[in-house]
């Protein structure tokens, strides 16, 4: 016997979750059966809510509920610094850390080549206006310490060279808490070569 | 800031799945967001359609797009072995196996009285029924080797004792493809218990 269609169906969706392997999707799927009717409706609400009201920020590609995200709707921000993160997850990381006041930029992928993503696919062209006409005086790159991450930072770097603007990258290091002992030699490589004066 | 409503309330409901923490709501959460619209409706659509389509088997409780399951409804199945499992996902496991071709009896829980759940809130009364009626020459309990599972497969079989039928239960012992050295106590116990003539 097979699965009743309605259960594979949202068992092969439930699978098609980044993460989720088919014996979890299973899970999921029976879980989502068994607890009450609301609460299995509530999920299937989010999602559809979640895609009919969030859009795009049209000034830093942020999520946002209406025209501009809550950081550009904000006054309080300070409109001298700008941070290029790759996903709207990363900025809502660094807005978790709660240390940033400036605005953001949101690259809304990276330069991968290999999987056939340039520039062009990217917000870039909106970025290099953006600092065209705003008055930023520093641009910090918080793009992601892979070799995709870098690129994509090295070339912003260079379409940003013709104008006065401070253009800074997050530090790199050994990370707090962790132990020397299982630190790979490119995070100790880094961590040598941006050694700071204590 | 804190994320827009709807990705928050997107990500609650995602964190309330069995095995998905915070950090993986937000993954799913994203991820649902920069799917094709389509594919993230079809995840909505399949909860939904779910919900609305899939009920119990009135016969043996397992899930269902009708009054009968696919089971209860082929006629090709044996219909004097009886296998009494916990929960459609047990009886699903023991179909893919493609070992049993008798009916099912689904439980829909077990007897837990840590938990307050009592056989009453079981299927046990129809199986009662169910035998009763029923020309069943063996029954088979393949509850879960719990605590529970073998509490609840004890209380029926009791039950069991006034009618002519063979009760038995899944054979228990080391696992196909396991080493010893790995294996524990409880299981060389019932391993050595269970010993077969070879």
């Amino acid at each position: 016997m097979e699965n009743s269609s309605s259960v594979s169906d949202l068992i092969d969706q439930l699978g098609r979750l980044p993460g989720i392997g088919r014996k979890s999707a299973e899970r999921l799927a029976y879980h989502l059966l068994r607890v009450s009717q609301g609460e299995a409706l509530a999920l299937a609400d989010a999602i559809r809510n979640v895609r009919e009201n969030v859009c795009y920020c049209s000034v830093c590609y942020n999520l946002a509920e209406g025209p501009l995200c809550p950081i550009c709707g904000d006054s309080n921000r300070d409109t001298t610094q700008l941070c290029i993160v790759e996903q709207p997850r990363d900025l809502m990381a660094l807005e978790q850390a709660g240390v940033f006041r400036g605005l953001y930029h949101v690259l809304l992928g990276r330069i991968a080549p290999l999987e056939g993503i340039g520039p062009d696919q990217l917000t870039i062209d909106d970025l290099i206006e953006r600092v065209r006409r705003g008055n930023f005086s520093e641009i910090i790159m918080a793009t992601n310490p892979t070799v995709e991450g870098d690129g994509s930072a090295l070339y912003i770097t260079n379409q940003l060279a013709e104008f006065p603007v401070n253009v800074t990258r997050l530090a790199r290091g050994i990370t707090t808490g962790s132990v020397l002992e299982h630190t790979n030699r490119e995070i100790l490589a880094d961590a040598l070569a941006g050694r700071q004066k204590i």
